[in-house]
């Protein structure tokens, strides 16, 4: 059975602790990491996940993905488009939600690991916070990893050990795992802004995570 | 319930009778084809795509995918690889699988479905022929049903009128539709040729059907 692991690195504070975790789990030369370029706006995301991969000392592979803005029609991939908390989607859920966009993430990420002998796959999804992106929860990720373990008769594992943690219990699972000094190469203000804007709803949640784990957010000491 | 349904045109002749199932059984004002521009090495069908939905008079959208040429390593988008009916590869799987492709163009037509309020994805995998592909056997759709379903709160339905259908009975089922005549602008050859080499696993078994079916192939005829 191969130890080697995959992690989807996105850039974020939730990945970055995803990939010292799988480094404490799997070792440092059994882990690397792959990287969307799905058009996001906030192309800082990509340099990020490269910084950070370069710093803790593994591979980084970014994937090119065009078909999200080809889709089109979400806050995340359309400059003409707003973040919003809330829309006027009958959904009900925010329109920075990309359809399909973890799936899409995970199937190709196993498709990369399928032809390079690796089973685990790492990804920072959380349904704790999960605001309405249904493609975070355990249950979507459990049936996933049957659906992909049929399709590519594959034995891959998706481990999603940021899934039942609050943002507080993430902060004190990054230090745990010494991935602080790390976090201040990370990406989360959903305006692109660098020092973060500190007022949308991705900086909020941060602020707050690193708040009530009473650990100073090493990106707000750079701003 | 919305009763538009969008078929995964592959320009081939089980996408092609797919069509003409789904026209048969929502209507032509409610279907649209989709066909997924990923890197094949035979562009032709693309054209015989666009050729089949004019004809049968349904919107034909083209969603790009770069992904899987920036994956590698199969032979049917890279042009240095020979197709083959055996791989070296230890999974015994034939070097034309493409680890995952019809998973990830499943997922991508669910979510243009899910920002258009379609419901229905019509797909031609069959595993009667299934020719080692896993990404075509019934437990993988319904598990990637599930998984859609989930991962989206969306109600989509996967529906894969070929699925049990011998080569025979897929061409007995064109032609009960009224489907051959599109079946002169369809594209079969795994070598890229038109007309067909003949000799080809994908022309075999093509041939074979349409011989075993009693049914002259329209695409025979032009040739």
């Amino acid at each position: 059975m191969s130890d080697k692991a995959l992690v989807v690195l996105s850039g974020g504070q939730d990945s970055t602790t995803c990939l010292y975790w799988a480094i404490d789990r799997f070792g440092v030369d059994n882990v690397s990491s792959v990287t969307f370029d799905y058009g996001q706006r906030h192309r800082i995301e990509l340099i990020c996940a490269s910084e950070v991969a370069d710093f803790v000392g593994v591979p980084n592979v970014v994937l090119p993905i065009d078909t999200f803005s080809a889709l089109g029609g979400d806050a995340l991939t359309e400059p003409g488009i707003e973040v919003a908390n809330a829309t006027g989607r009958e959904s009900g859920l925010p329109n920075t939600f990309v359809p399909g966009r973890n799936l899409i993430f995970l199937t190709f990420a196993a498709a990369y690991a399928y032809q390079r002998d690796i089973i685990h796959l790492v990804t920072g999804v959380a349904q704790t916070d999960y605001s309405g992106y249904p493609d975070c929860r355990e249950e979507t990720m459990q049936s996933l990893q049957a659906t992909l373990r049929n399709g590519m008769e594959s034995e891959i594992q998706i481990h999603t050990p940021l899934m039942h943690l609050s943002k507080k219990a993430t902060v004190q699972l990054a230090d745990a795992l010494g991935a602080l000094p790390a976090m201040a190469m990370t990406h989360t203000c959903y305006n692109g802004e660098r020092p973060p804007c500190g007022t949308c709803p991705a900086c909020e949640l941060r602020a707050k995570g690193f708040a009530e784990a009473g650990v100073v957010d090493p990106l707000m000491l750079n701003s």
